[in-house]
């Protein structure tokens, strides 16, 4: 019998508090599309559903801390070992933060189908959040298959959501100027915006988790940064 | 000699790393007050501080992990006392981030310097500074001494960052409508008291590790909400 097919109990362990990850990572890509939809269709019982559900995705993070003490506890583990268990809880602590800005996201949805219509800047907000929760997708899958080029290209497609929304960040600044009337919604709408910014970069500390995991460096120097609306007036 | 006074080797491991939380602590609370002082002083040279000394934040984190690491392979600590090891990954990750969110106020300060005075914000906003690095200052207190009570006084503080919060975005509201060309700089004031108002929420959840610590209970589901700017448009 070869010794690769032996999976020993520390093995059997992380593997159950893997695929509890995974499933968090479903909950919370189902939250950013759903929020980004309700924003987008104006459908007040989707984004109540989002905010609901992330009781769901905070009970799953508090078992994913409960299982991991437990396998720290249990099998002891040591060098690489330890560092796998203990990078379960950052992608977990990760995917709290995500589902928690979608959350916040859905919260607004509810006030902004009240409003005035700001041009297309909805649909430009589902398609950042399309894009982070593609990018989500693929972190967890680089990071359950130690996948550090795959973590890498997701670290910079980074770049491209941070550019949709300073994009979205001078659009709002136009249709605020244009009219007083737009500036509440535009809040919002910036705020959504910003939310979604935040979650690439949650995403992005995922990635760059499975970097470190694979090939024991930080990449976190080399990260391209990101919001430049801090760069003018 | 009584036990009391005989500290085991994961006593002492575990006050070692406490200490770089402390010290770490130390910095963040300087990050904020740096910050906030440089907005309301247009002082560019201490925002640039500001700015250089987050890598100082960011290596004690690391150093907190591998000591974390370190500590849980040598003394394999279960139970409570694993407990205690993981919190301190936890403090650290909220002080790491509370950390980021004075480096982007000093970026912004750069920025600020050249607009136009709005009102008496930047005064607000460093007063909701100061409230929030006396609340991070009694969390780090209410942990090192395991003081629920003072946890919980922090916790209802909060409440207080979030009113300071709501009650500037209503005024710089005001001010956008009332001229457009304050828009861009409200925008960016407004990202600012966000900032905060987040290193508020971040303190909390310091405060409540520390409840967690003490009495095995989360206190999560109690803790009052919070930005009621997405409750009205």
């Amino acid at each position: 019998m070869s010794e690769q097919h032996i999976a020993s109990a520390f093995d059997r362990d992380l593997e159950a508090v893997q695929a509890h990850i995974m499933k968090m990572g479903g909950l919370v890509e189902a939250a950013i599309t759903g929020a980004a939809r309700s924003l987008e269709t104006r459908d007040e019982e989707l984004a109540q559903q989002v905010r609901q559900g992330d009781k769901a995705i905070d009970a799953l993070e508090d078992l994913i801390n409960e299982e991991t003490a437990r396998v720290i506890a249990l099998r002891a583990p040591t060098a690489g070992d330890l560092r796998l268990v203990l990078s379960v809880l950052k992608v977990s602590a990760n995917l709290e933060r995500i589902g928690d800005y979608a959350k916040n996201i859905a919260k607004r949805t509810t006030i902004l189908v009240e409003a005035n219509q700001i041009g297309g800047s909805t649909a430009a907000l589902r398609r950042m959040a399309r894009e982070v929760e593609r990018m989500l997708r693929d972190a967890l899958d680089a990071y359950i298959q130690r996948d550090a080029e795959l973590a890498r290209d997701v670290i910079d497609r980074d770049q491209e959501v941070d550019q949709m929304y300073n994009g979205l960040f001078r659009e709002l600044l136009t249709f605020m100027a244009e009219d007083p009337r737009n500036i509440t919604a535009c809040m919002h709408l910036h705020f959504i915006a910003k939310n979604i910014e935040r979650m690439g970069d949650h995403v992005t500390a995922i990635a760059e988790q499975v970097i470190y995991l694979v090939t024991g460096e930080r990449p976190t120097e080399a990260r391209p940064k990101a919001d430049n609306t801090s760069q003018s007036l």
